[in-house]
């Protein structure tokens, strides 16, 4: 095995969230399903962005939110993703890099063929603190296997892949070169489920993907269990998953997570949160502290606990990209960060 | 006097924020002084900007902020200001509108001949809650005469204007030219001196806009008022003003405020805060909620007490654009808004 430069490698959608409070009634006026993640078009999302209130900007996307948590936690990450070179990717870039997150996916340059601009999410959180997001993809569906630097994927201990990558068939693609290489240098590979929506398009190759060993590690919520498996019951779901995957961590909101290896069951509760405001990247927060645990060689129920305490505090601000101290916050539960 | 449609019109430079906490040593490394608000010019805006860490993107511009919150408090608000058309004048113009304030300044286009991006302010803040404001000025600049709309200061019950504005050469003939009008209407200005470099730079201009009675209501914090007679004792200060203009509304910071009128003088205590994180904008909701006050002929103690009330609110998280109802909390501390 060749040096592991990288803790984890992240893969997925570059977006910046458009992050705007609203009332639920203009969920309905908009015909929008709380608790949603759809994707729009150029169109559409200028006619909410109209209709819209005032928005913050932050730079997120699932897969870049947990690499730079685990860079927060004193983690050394690398992320590969598309932007485009406009403002919002000028942004996003310099917000992953401002972290200590190694980013060199080339942008999608204005003069190409192929140009649209820097993806973006605008969310909108209600009163009881949900969230329904509206996600105009643009650059960053053009990541492609160019775009796989073969040399970072060799030398990252865990190789971690958003399910959303699974729609826009070149990010599939580029998706299926990184695991391959990833595996050929002895390296993990995890997948995070995204949503129960995309587990509904996806799930025979998600499936697929899981039993042919080109998958190591599934991050998932009951929801997206139980759209796997197509039942009502989360236990029945996750048994599954314990034949299906080496490994799988399931994030059970109020009542913690579950591990499950072939021969292993772990159980943690939730770590207490005061004020549920914003529930945006409490999954993605979850994945950065179960990685991090794994690649310092954390038992599996305190690789839980730590995803669980950062899930916690991502859930008690707006945004899905923590102002705080995120290492400090783990030394003081306990964790040798 | 023409009808009332607005009950303020603010003018000032319509800049967006890029908000990123930092701790005392960036400041020190990067030759920065803790609380200050410096011009700089693109060149040192990207090395800045290259520095500091991973940042949040709102709305911001000191009389931006204030015409947004006196709009929450369900106020009638319009503003000037210049914006150029690209990714973050559409973010100022969408968040303005998104409150329901008239804004109709023509952006400046890319094909023009003066051509500069939208200004952004690049706010540093410290764990003590202190803002270091790093501002690049570039579209804002350009606000001229041809830009005040006769009829929108005609109908707005007061106008009014950033210090600021006094820098860039066109938008001072702004400035002045909206005074006018303004007072040809018979309507009342209302003058923030915005920073105290600003007024150690436009001191005696200042000065004679209030003795020549051009402005009628100045709003100003300690350092100012200090710094506009050029004295260390704040009340020599507020006994000059007093002298000098007919209304004065004076921030204490943990002593609240105070507005002296020629012949009354009104104290108010500070309103409690929980949590100094960022007192970015505290000034400038102070003039929200008592130009809002002041428009519904509540008495000055009155109109303090609810300027005190928003400048504790927005002290209590990061940015100067509240994501609170801010008529409610008005309405819950017994205001009739």
């Amino acid at each position: 095995m060749s040096d592991t430069r990288f803790d984890v490698l992240a893969i997925g959608n570059a977006i910046v969230d458009v992050i705007a409070r609203t009332e639920d009634d203009f969920l309905v006026r908009e015909g929008l399903i709380k608790g949603s993640m759809r994707l729009i078009d150029a169109g559409e999302a200028e006619r909410l962005y109209d209709h819209m209130g005032p928005a913050k900007e932050i730079s997120g996307g699932s897969a870049g939110n947990t690499i730079a948590a685990l860079a927060g936690l004193g983690g050394r990450g690398a992320y590969f993703g598309k932007v485009a070179d406009d403002h919002l990717g000028k942004s996003f870039s310099h917000d992953i890099r401002a972290v200590g997150v190694h980013f060199e996916t080339a942008p999608l340059l204005k003069i190409g063929p192929d140009y649209a601009p820097t993806a973006r999410s605008m969310i909108l959180v209600t009163p009881d603190g949900e969230r329904t997001m509206n996600t105009f993809l643009g650059a960053c569906t053009h990541l492609a296997p160019a775009d796989v630097d073969p040399a970072v994927v060799a030398a990252s201990q865990v190789v971690y892949l958003e399910g959303y990558l699974w729609d826009p068939p070149a990010a599939k693609a580029a998706f299926r070169e990184a695991s391959r290489i990833a595996h050929a240098n002895g390296r993990k590979v995890a997948l995070t489920l995204s949503d129960s929506f995309c587990v509904d398009r996806w799930r025979a190759e998600f499936l697929d993907l899981m039993r042919s060993g080109m998958v190591d590690l599934i991050f998932a919520n009951q929801a997206e269990v139980k759209a796997l498996y197509e039942t009502a019951d989360v236990d029945t779901g996750i048994a599954a998953l314990r034949a299906d995957v080496a490994m799988a961590a399931v994030t059970l909101s109020e009542e913690g997570s579950l591990v499950v290896a072939r021969d292993e069951t772990v159980r943690v509760a939730a770590s207490p949160v005061t004020r549920v405001v914003d529930t945006t990247g409490a999954g993605d927060l979850y994945a950065a502290g179960f990685l991090f645990g794994l690649t310092r060689d954390y038992d599996l129920g305190a690789c839980a606990e730590l995803g669980g305490l950062l899930a916690a505090e991502i859930i008690g601000h707006i945004g899905a990209r923590s102002q705080t101290d995120l290492a400090g916050l783990a030394r003081q539960a306990g964790f040798a960060v």
